[in-house]
């Protein structure tokens, strides 16, 4: 039935956490380090000395060490003095070198074309075209942008009537990063939600976007699917790069195997961002967005809408994303070490002490920035909750953050199914702060739980 | 009578020139190039080499070399182990060591807060206060963008209602770039234009603006007046650095100056941004904008319109942009060298050359990046062009490029008086780049000429 509905495929390969922070977190967080430098309300000082923020999906911030490859060569780019010395690798000298020769002037300072530079989008559409295993890939179809955030919002400018009636509805999964909500309800449109099935590792199932198809009767006239891709939705594949090629799978690839007429005709936008996966260069604000069957007359309106160019720097540094060192590369032995160094041990730590709790059940991380595990609260705590007007997974996140001085969001904030309550936490951090965090979660929630038996 | 009139009060201190070329004059370029590469429609061989593209203002483009300082500072933030070795001067250390202290963990790569990093915020209202001779400056009314194209067209969207009757209004000055008319003009709002002053040195005079407004009358509510500053709509104020402060007029000052009720209650929106000035790296996407005596209720809607925060590199250039090395810096003698190379030396060599041909007339250039010297068409070339359904003066552009390969743009694009046309073109270049454009524009003027006496 799905697959006769002529949709708007929206896939999100990797999720993106908009730079602007929920002013409830950041509220909880004034008033935690307020409570942390004054003593808490009993007067007793507390245990930790600072508190540690991985309510964002921001690697560095978080204290992770950016690749030193991608940074050579922006160095370098920026100031090209530098590949006169032999402090710099000869593939890190090629590589700028090479750029430089794509910016007008030879300058990253220049202006580049609206849609992103001509050799640079055509690197990104062979990068496209090898994830496919030779599904074509067309790089007017490809717009570099400053994020993909950006690019979402204005391509669902484009998809949202605002005068419609009944209004445009768009199918988003729960959980869900809240941004998207809001730029859909700003629009006009209506989110339509459809659950995830958690037990399954987050699954998309076909029967919970009939269920919300269904739910839409009446409502709205839904005409986009918005995925995040793979599917746990707060899970962003990358860490295990090595299995990178063989777990993730393409929704452009799906919808081209599928076959005439729906390969042909479903239109399909698909966006990756360099802030996000192993480069988590969030400050660099850069990200690409292919579209796909979408009609000419579309293609030239997004022309138009797409003018607010990517920075040239972030698109120097897509182009090390979609083509990293390889083996035989100079640089290629410290950057397989790079990326080996931390994530795949945080992610065995993560799923380990957490699942020791049976009270905690956390889904294998298959690869991404954040675990979502789900918790499972006594009824006191759940009641002392309301009786404080908060979500129980709220209370528990604000008690964490005031006991063990760590910044977690709770479930609510990303939708999840009613009755059940979960914490999210970035796991990208260095290995030794992730222990801390682990130490103090551990500490804080026997503690809890003794307290709310 | 225009003081009564409660304004919104638009400057652009400096303007920016989108990176979104305009379709036509890529298509005449493309033309050109086939042109010169094919022979020309005579099958002469031309004399150039090469086309001089100086339509853009995009001084790296142009062959401008970046300042060494931002460069060095930027590159010691993104790879910071240059900071280890004795290649950067201590002040390029300690500046990218404080900036570095600002970012998230410590890293360009991490997201900012949406506003900017509000040490750089700090550093634009510090200069802004210097700027304006102690005017307050509250860093709460700034915001970092990326880049000023971006804001104007936001302040835009929150200043035009488009569901008004009669429409909104807003002043703007003739010549102006045609990315601001066509802004408004989607927004569904009426473009005003008034004339300047070309005579006076394109001046902004009283009683154009009262011409301007007594012709909206029955057509538009004019609520909003666009000045690009200085008042050569073209022109921006860079080159003299050590002149600046003497002959930058402040919009923000002359208010504060003029008193209440008018000091508090006029609202004024400026902008400013790394891509024009001395720094010209239009590539980073840098700017901020200064918003003063607007509602607190659209303040609280802008915080959140302007969530699509800067890149962190260029927040870091704009530091570097608002504070320069100063007299006894280390970085301050070849910093002087550079900003005092080639401008200064193109200003008076353009005004000198130009001005020696009767048929041109080229106002002082009182620094910026463009020069818009008009020039007095024989009538007989203005009738070929009009027989070929072109503007005389895109005519005479067409021409140009074909016969010397310079790429001009025609005044005609930006507006102009009546019967009045003009040739504009980039002045920001090296001086043997400037030296052979003036080279090729006095041999085809005088060809041209000679050709249409």
């Amino acid at each position: 039935m799905l697959a006769c509905l002529t949709l708007l495929l929206y896939t999100i390969h990797l999720q993106y956490v908009n730079g602007k922070k929920k002013k409830t977190i950041k509220n909880i967080h004034c008033l935690s380090v307020f409570i942390f430098l004054c003593l808490n309300s009993q007067g007793v000082r507390k245990s930790y000395r600072e508190v540690i923020d991985v309510s964002w999906g921001d690697p560095h911030r978080a204290g992770v060490k950016p690749l030193s490859f991608v940074r050579q060569v922006l160095a370098a780019c920026l100031y090209p003095q530098l590949m006169d010395g032999d402090k710099l690798m000869v593939d890190v000298k090629q590589r700028a070198q090479r750029l430089l020769e794509t910016c007008a002037g030879g300058s990253v300072g220049s202006y580049s074309d609206t849609a992103g530079i001509p050799q640079i989008i055509q690197s990104v559409s062979e990068y496209i075209l090898r994830r496919d295993g030779g599904v074509p890939c067309h790089p007017e179809n490809i717009y570099i942008t400053p994020g993909s955030q950006w690019a979402l919002t204005n391509i669902l400018k484009v998809l949202v009537n605002s005068e419609a009636s009944p209004r445009t509805g768009v199918l988003i999964p729960v959980p869900c990063h809240s941004t998207t909500i809001v730029s859909l309800t700003a629009l006009g449109a209506v989110a339509v939600p459809y659950y995830l099935s958690e037990e399954r590792g987050w699954a998309l199932e076909v029967e919970m976007l009939q269920q919300a198809l269904d739910s839409a009767k009446g409502v709205c006239n839904p005409v986009a699917l918005y995925i995040i891709n793979p599917g746990n939705p707060i899970m962003f594949k990358f860490y295990k790069i090595l299995k990178f090629w063989t777990c993730f799978v393409s929704y452009k690839r799906a919808l081209a195997e599928i076959g005439a007429p729906l390969s042909d005709t479903v239109e399909l936008a698909s966006f990756h961002t360099a802030s996000k996966g192993l480069m988590g260069e969030c400050g660099l604000r850069a990200g690409y967005v292919e579209l796909v069957n979408l009609d000419p007359a579309v293609m030239k309106y997004i022309d138009n809408l797409f003018s607010n160019s990517c920075p040239v720097l972030g698109q120097v540094a897509l182009d090390v994303m979609v083509n990293p060192p390889q083996p035989g590369d100079p640089s290629y032995p410290l950057y397989l070490k790079h990326i080996r160094a931390s994530l795949a041990e945080n992610v065995r730590r993560v799923e380990e002490v957490i699942n020791s709790f049976p009270s905690f059940s956390c889904q294998s991380l298959e690869g991404g920035a954040f675990a979502f595990p789900r918790v499972f609260l006594p009824p006191k705590a759940i009641e002392k909750a309301k009786e404080a007007g908060l979500q129980p997974d709220t209370f528990y996140c604000m008690r964490l953050l005031e006991e063990a001085g760590l910044l977690f969001s709770p479930g609510t904030e990303y939708g999840q199914m009613e009755g059940t309550y979960h914490i999210r936490f970035c796991i990208m951090t260095p290995t030794d702060t992730m222990e801390e965090i682990l130490k103090r979660l551990s500490t804080f929630h026997k503690q809890f739980m003794r307290e709310f038996a």
